[in-house]
């Protein structure tokens, strides 16, 4: 604390990420990251940007993003004024708040979600009330049906891992006129239906996409905003009132060459996925309740063991994996999937313990 | 405009940078970049974090940049925590806003100056005051020791390129000790003296400093911040609330390398500085009037021509130079110092419409 501090800075309660341990080889399931890598065709256009000598390096990049926001429409079938792209999905959705999710009324997001949501409101002075997922984790579209400023919801949700049918988002967004409906689709490539097909319909639709999980590229930073150009245009208003050029020269060609590379991105989507259903069996047979997940993570809980000694277990083994101390959820790991050994290695762990 | 939109939005001023022409070899002397590339170690440093396959990228970054500000540390003299990183200094500068200056009573800064501080005080709803620069275009300090909400002023300043001496930011420091006065020292390095050795002695001053101008690495987006830990306390706590991973893997690499290599940075704004005093001689010989520049730029106004009309006929020629239309400096270019051969390009070129 400090006299120099403006007002807001007292009051806020930063975001902490996952560890990021500082060992030669730890069994890194915390942060949600790929187990895969990006596709190679990623390396070689970092390359390509650099040249030998780094000599590009010295001019600002596009400010605009152009070529990378029409690689990303033309994957999606839209118009590259319908795209917005930003230093990762966390800065897109700050703008997001600032830009789109500030009105009188408050706006409306799950008790049980990405816990960033209620640090962006209170950095922004943004009036929020969060609505609770049911007992089985699941959000309810009916709770949202309700005078609000805004309704942000991650679809799939995090840290539960459970997904809507794209009925139930169209039905949200179409019954919500009066507002603006951000879908959050972090994990959507792992198992759920992405609602950008509705984009062009709904003028209050946006959605938010990251680059960090499916496409591998948590190192470089890049994360997307999709919906009608009139949204667009206010995060635009807002990134160019805050930071000319959030993207660097390289994290634009890495990001456009991994859109380019699409069979890689499925591949490695399918490998995760098998990896979840593999690694959920293996805990319910464990005893574990395991919700069902449509990400690349899932939540489980041991009924007879407590979830932040087990975390504390794995990690003397140098597997790391998120516990939330946090109403409703504070008896469940989160667990990122693995690679097959990094599967293997949690579920051995695990089995000396439950056992 | 869109019911949508956060009040906000309505009433922002979005900052445009320079022009980045679409040009295979443009003169390109309007965005104050270098015309010199950054250390070969940079582009070594990227390689190596890269690796073959690009595989760590799938990884976050390290959120806080911890070897990255160890290094600035030790390269200044001062410790780790009393330094702050972000992607570019417009995001550094973002935050300082945010952090440290939305006060009670209005901040100051100088009315001719970088265009992007108006901006961000209306996008924090921050009250200002702008003080007039002399007709010479200095700041004087006086003029800033009224009670106010903070003092930002750029030493040297834009567009003029003028400096004061260190003795003259120590007085502003030192009879300010109710504000937080913060120094923008984009410049600093092509011959101003900067204010780091107060940063010990005053827990008001902050510094913000960019990697964009005399480090060539303009395209890589790393800016810091210097300061009190207090300070820098305030700006971690708005950077954990916004965005936890601001620098890519790549670009704290590069960074890292680039202050590494002092013996290229400090050859690259030699070359620069001397660049400079040649330009502004071959200026003042066609009539022109040149701002005694401490920067990488010179501002210049002739006396028989509308300056936006030179910068007109320069654009046929392909040489890109910027022409504010704003009071004040509505005369004048600004004008980028650039390799040999651009400023010959530009200083020819210039020649035929003078004369």
């Amino acid at each position: 604390m400090s006299r120099y501090w403006s007002d807001i800075v007292q009051h806020l309660t930063p975001y902490v990420p996952g560890e990021q341990p500082p060992l030669a080889n730890p069994v890194k399931l915390n942060a949600n990251e790929n187990p895969y890598p990006p596709s190679p065709r990623v390396a070689e256009a970092i390359r390509r940007a650099l040249g030998d000598s780094g000599e590009t390096l010295r001019l600002y990049p596009d400010s605009s993003a152009r070529k990378l926001r029409e690689t990303v429409a033309a994957h999606h079938g839209i118009s590259a004024d319908q795209v917005f792209v930003g230093n990762g999905s966390d800065e897109v959705l700050a703008h997001v708040f600032q830009a789109l999710l500030k009105h009188d009324k408050p706006i409306l997001f799950p008790d049980i979600t990405y816990s960033f949501y209620p640090t962006y409101a209170r950095l922004y002075d943004v009036a929020y009330q969060t609505v609770a997922v049911d007992d089985a984790f699941a959000i309810r579209v009916d709770d949202y049906l309700v005078p609000n400023g805004g309704v942000l919801i991650a679809n799939p949700n995090a840290p539960a891992g459970r997904a809507l049918p794209l009925s139930e988002i169209e039905r949200l967004v179409a019954k919500s006129p009066e507002s603006v409906v951000v879908i959050d689709e972090a994990y959507v490539d792992f198992g759920a239906q992405s609602a950008v097909s509705l984009i062009e319909k709904y003028a209050n639709l946006l959605i938010v996409q990251t680059m960090s999980k499916a496409r591998s590229l948590a190192g470089i930073r890049v994360g997307l905003a999709l919906g009608d150009a009139r949204l667009i245009d206010a995060l635009n208003r807002v990134k160019d009132s805050f930071n000319s050029y959030p993207l660097d020269r390289l994290a634009q060609a890495a990001a456009q060459a991994a859109y380019e590379d699409d069979a890689w991105f499925r591949a490695s989507c399918a490998k995760v996925i098998a990896s979840r259903e593999r690694v959920s069996a293996g805990l319910a047979e464990l005893g574990f309740v395991v919700v069902p997940s449509a990400t690349n993570f899932v939540l489980a809980s041991h009924p007879a063991h407590d979830a932040g000694q087990l975390a504390e277990r794995l990690r003397e083994r140098e597997i790391f994996v998120r516990h939330f101390k946090l109403p409703r959820i504070d008896a469940y790991l989160r667990i990122t999937i693995g690679t097959d050994a990094e599967c293997d290695a949690l579920l051995g762990a695990l089995r000396t313990y439950v056992r």
